[in-house]
């Protein structure tokens, strides 16, 4: 059986805080223990928070280039320039949509720029400059406290093509392999599976997301238990599909 | 605390069996009972079996068009054609890439014709014909017999744009919204959300997948345990997003 658990009455972050410490100190008033192999899904928007990537719109000056797209997509231009200094690429851009490539090289909308859960009427969050980084740092953190192995993945919301409605992807990941690879394996008949590759990390993220919510939930961290999972260091820019052979970009 | 439980030793399904009440069975023999708003995950290979939509590649005669694409894609003419028969539109074709949207519209690979997981060298499965009207049966059966309420998801594992490693979706529901709109609702700082609809369903079935597997593992029924959810009879085929509002097509 694996038990999604989420670390309730999390306090508030804010810049500089350390989420390792705060995460041990959660375990503790939600009556828990860190367990070896225990899966710790954590929501962007507090890495974000924690890390200060977060921006004022009222500071912006957009460019030239930014309030051309934002009068095509009908968007604030200052969060149009928010988005394209997070990008490198835009992808496609339609009336409310603007879906980018990020520097890291998910390919988004908004470059993951985000006006809910950031305090402030006019406040945005960008993604982690290095959400694997930022996954590191946790994991290291706990792991030196308590001596138990953990595995740290930073969860989003991404919207998709094809489908109706968002869903969790990982976007940094520390102590798991994100890829779960079936080549080879035999299926129930003895069949030679030849192609299956699953985001182990992305159905992780979602299985936390039906807990996480996406509102004032107030449950940004979420803990996956009884999961075997190939402990290794494996950046989630595993989990990007490169640009030659993604045939729908 | 969310619980996903599989129903271990499951048996193999043949044509005509009753999934309900060999699912009723498997509760029994997991010591488990059936709780109001157990959501049951059912892969999409036990559905085909048990409705017989499985097709010997030996006795298809592949089109002139179906040879064409086959070529091109370096497929078997007789697996090519299978996919045809089931689709309504061809999105991309590469070598070794087929991506079709199937007569119930979604946009998979193949057109969910697949080869994993039938027996027999040359047998494939179809998805089934109304995976919406499979999951109703299954849930009357088991509502009328236990006197519980619960939601039946049916799940496939696709593969995505921009991300490397499939994960499972859901093509077919009974009993829940597979949607969960947060539009309207207020955030951590009481910003009003724009925008927010999850794929709950999708999520339900990704969290299954990470328990059920791709090769040989016997757990194609998953319980998930623990979740409020609306109830509500809407078709897991609000799951599709329409053409003119696809984008990536």
């Amino acid at each position: 059986m694996i038990k999604i658990i989420p670390l309730l009455d999390f306090p508030i972050i804010e810049e500089g805080d350390s989420l390792g410490q705060i995460i041990l100190q959660s375990y503790k008033t939600n009556n828990l223990e860190i367990e070896n192999n225990d899966i710790i899904i954590i929501a962007q928007s507090i890495i974000s928070r924690s890390e200060g990537a977060i921006v004022d719109l009222k500071e912006i000056s957009p460019s030239q280039f930014a309030s051309e797209i934002a009068k095509n997509t009908n968007k604030d231009a200052r969060h149009v320039e928010s988005i394209l200094r997070e990008a490198k690429a835009i992808c496609k851009q339609r009336e409310h949509v603007l879906v980018t490539e990020t520097k890291h090289g998910f390919v988004c909308a908004n470059s993951g720029v985000d006006k809910s859960n950031v305090p402030g009427d006019e406040f945005v969050s960008l993604l982690p400059k290095d959400p694997d980084e930022s996954a590191n740092k946790i994991r290291e953190k706990i792991e030196s406290e308590t001596q138990k192995k953990v595995a740290i993945i930073i969860s989003d919301t991404h919207n998709r093509p094809f489908r109706i409605g968002a869903i969790n992807i990982a976007i940094g990941c520390s102590g798991i392999d994100p890829l779960k690879k079936y080549i080879g394996k035999k299926d129930l008949f003895g069949y030679e599976l030849k192609s299956s590759i699953i985001s182990l990390a992305d159905q992780l993220c979602s299985a936390a997301g039906i807990q996480m919510g996406e509102a004032n939930e107030g449950m940004p961290v979420i803990i996956i238990r009884g999961i075997n999972y190939s402990r290794k260091e494996v950046s989630a820019k595993k989990l990007i599909r490169p640009a030659e052979k993604d045939y729908f970009r």
